[in-house]
């Protein structure tokens, strides 16, 4: 039996979604947190700890993994799972985002996007129709459109033209992801237009005449700040299809989660729980502690003593404080997998009170929860 | 029932042991290598990785851990295996050797060290009855007496009055750890006396007359060369007892271990195999593996596909290569895992070639295949 790419919507609790994307790799729970596995490893985490923390899914950088190993050298090994060893669903952004972000010389033109690599320079081509052709090498089951991103503050006519381009893009984007046959592998269109209404919404309704497996907001969290991007939510989620996924990219705190979904919308991606666990930056049932901070150096107590994974209930603050001053890698692998392991378990959390129709109850609690912070634990 | 530090020699393969070190946290197989955890911990690995390679001890710095997090503060959080999670057997050295090569300001009189920390150039004091009472403080079951180790090259005379200090601080090393009942712990002087036989000789009676638990021969591998190291040995293990472990300190690679047990040596430490791991060099059965290598780019194979650790046997070079040279978390923490599981798997061949009486046989054939490295594997 060959899988088929679908999304199952079981649920609605106010504006929030609870459903289950299907893919060749296996099921996605939404409302889904894809931690992010740049160059084909969640930094600092085994892949069984990313499952372990109840992961469905994980997302590899296009642009990066084009630069190196290269798209066609992952293909000869068996293609990204193979390659990384993750089983579970994979999602592949297009590069849009990094080539606007990492790239220090770049050129977009209708054709497509030429950049030089931010490692040595040397330059590439990036059509949208490569694009998918690198994300089909790589094998992901959810492949996104190439898309036009653009810095945050912009004029109106920068938004405008980007918004125009990127989807002109979706249309070719969508021709050459089916101009090959990959069952159960999806593909999704981003909509894009910065933080205006109307923008948004002729970037939504063209992308649905298209017609794609899911709907991404991209051009979000670039510098808006949260209160822009929830208002700019507030009005692209309602013009999506209800019976596609909702793909907030690059997003965010767990609190533009929380929020995000309470405006429909159902997976996310973001290198914060691993970047900020680095830096020593731990994300917790009781809001955000800094484990540099020196009254955590003679504190016993584990994280969250009551949490399944074992980076949060087994090692107690002063462990985990100094490692993080010693500059220890156990302090940044300790702190990425508690930090996957809480997303999760917000998600897990979410999932279950919009099963049980409590979702604004939970949302409730939860920022209850985060305002006890470092103090009260 | 309390435990009784107490070491058992089981068998004799030429001059090669088989022995069990009984300490207060478990049994110690030797000949056995103890993975460096300079501040708590083995640089990458979770300690039930560390576990699951056969490592059956490991060693801690005192040096490290009087800077940071400090004696007082890891006893007040309930000493080194509470502090670490590390439950078997702990050896800690005594400092000597830190402050030597690490600390840029130091001084040594007969009391004492006196040294400022490389961290933050706070001056600190180290007499051997500290040095003591840090690692009685730390809670380890094998503990160092201070000695003065000095740079290679030396003269004679600088070696001689080393040597005869570091004998007088074992006197008072010996004195303070008899001063307080630590039932299963054990404390071992250290040989020093350079390459000269007359010296090494004095200083090994020197510390029998004291009597320790065990004796370490230190002041090797400090850039003399294997050979100097080897013949060294060669006069200096026969005059050490033959009840007691003999722990070569920091040494040093597969081979120099192989050679050094072939020699009488019982124990050994070294942060090569984490170290190296971090380079992105691999020490396999097939030799020394150099994944940042360009050969490696497109090499589907394990570095070992029959070695039980997943770190050998379930990435392949070319993800490995990957990992490496995109300087990933998860490069250093596979190769660091299957170094220090490659280094146990050795010591275990030699347990059992010298419980079969074939060490010689092991020897040679191990000698053989590391021949083969990189390229006919």
């Amino acid at each position: 039996m060959t899988k088929q790419f679908k999304f199952t919507l079981h649920k609605k609790d106010g504006a929030a979604r609870r459903g289950t994307v299907h893919t060749a790799h296996g099921d996605i729970r939404t409302p889904a947190f894809m931690p992010v596995g740049t160059v084909g490893t969640v930094k600092g985490l085994y892949m069984d700890q990313v499952k372990g923390t109840g992961a469905d899914i994980i997302l590899g950088n296009t642009y990066h993994l084009m630069l190196r190993p290269g798209a066609e050298q992952v293909a000869a090994l068996g293609g990204l799972h193979k390659f990384t060893g993750w089983q579970g669903p994979i999602l592949t952004d297009s590069g849009g985002f990094q080539i606007m972000s990492l790239s220090k010389i770049r050129k977009i033109k209708e054709a497509g996007a030429t950049f030089s690599s931010h490692i040595d320079g040397r330059k590439y081509e990036l059509s949208p129709e490569r694009a998918m052709e690198i994300q089909r090498l790589l094998g992901s089951d959810i492949q996104m459109q190439l898309d036009q991103c653009i810095q945050f503050p912009h004029t109106e006519k920068e938004a405008e033209k980007a918004m125009q381009l990127s989807l002109r893009w979706a249309e070719r984007s969508r021709k050459a992801f089916q101009s090959v046959s990959q069952p159960g592998h999806g593909n999704f269109g981003i909509v894009q237009g910065g933080t205006d209404e109307r923008m948004r919404l002729a970037s939504a309704e063209g992308l649905k005449q298209i017609g794609f497996e899911g709907y991404a907001i991209g051009g979000l969290a670039v510098g808006e700040g949260q209160k822009l991007m929830l208002s700019t939510l507030d009005f692209t989620t309602p013009a999506l299809p209800v019976d596609r996924p909702r793909y907030l990219m690059g997003v965010g705190t767990p609190d533009d989660i929380l929020e995000s979904v309470a405006r429909g919308v159902d997976m996310f991606d973001c290198v914060m729980p691993t970047r900020s666990g680095r830096h020593g930056q731990a994300f917790t049932r009781f809001g955000k502690i800094n484990l540099r901070n020196a009254k955590h150096a003679d504190d016993p107590r584990p994280l969250d003593a009551e949490h399944p994974c074992p980076a949060l209930s087994q090692y107690s603050r002063a462990y985990l404080h100094h490692l993080i001053r010693s500059g220890e890698l156990l302090g940044m692998m300790l702190l990425s997998w508690a930090n996957i392991a809480y997303y999760q378990s917000l998600m897990q959390g979410m999932r279950d009170a919009i099963d049980a129709s409590k979702f604004e109850e939970f949302r409730a609690a939860t920022h209850e929860q985060w305002k006890m912070g470092d103090v009260a634990t």
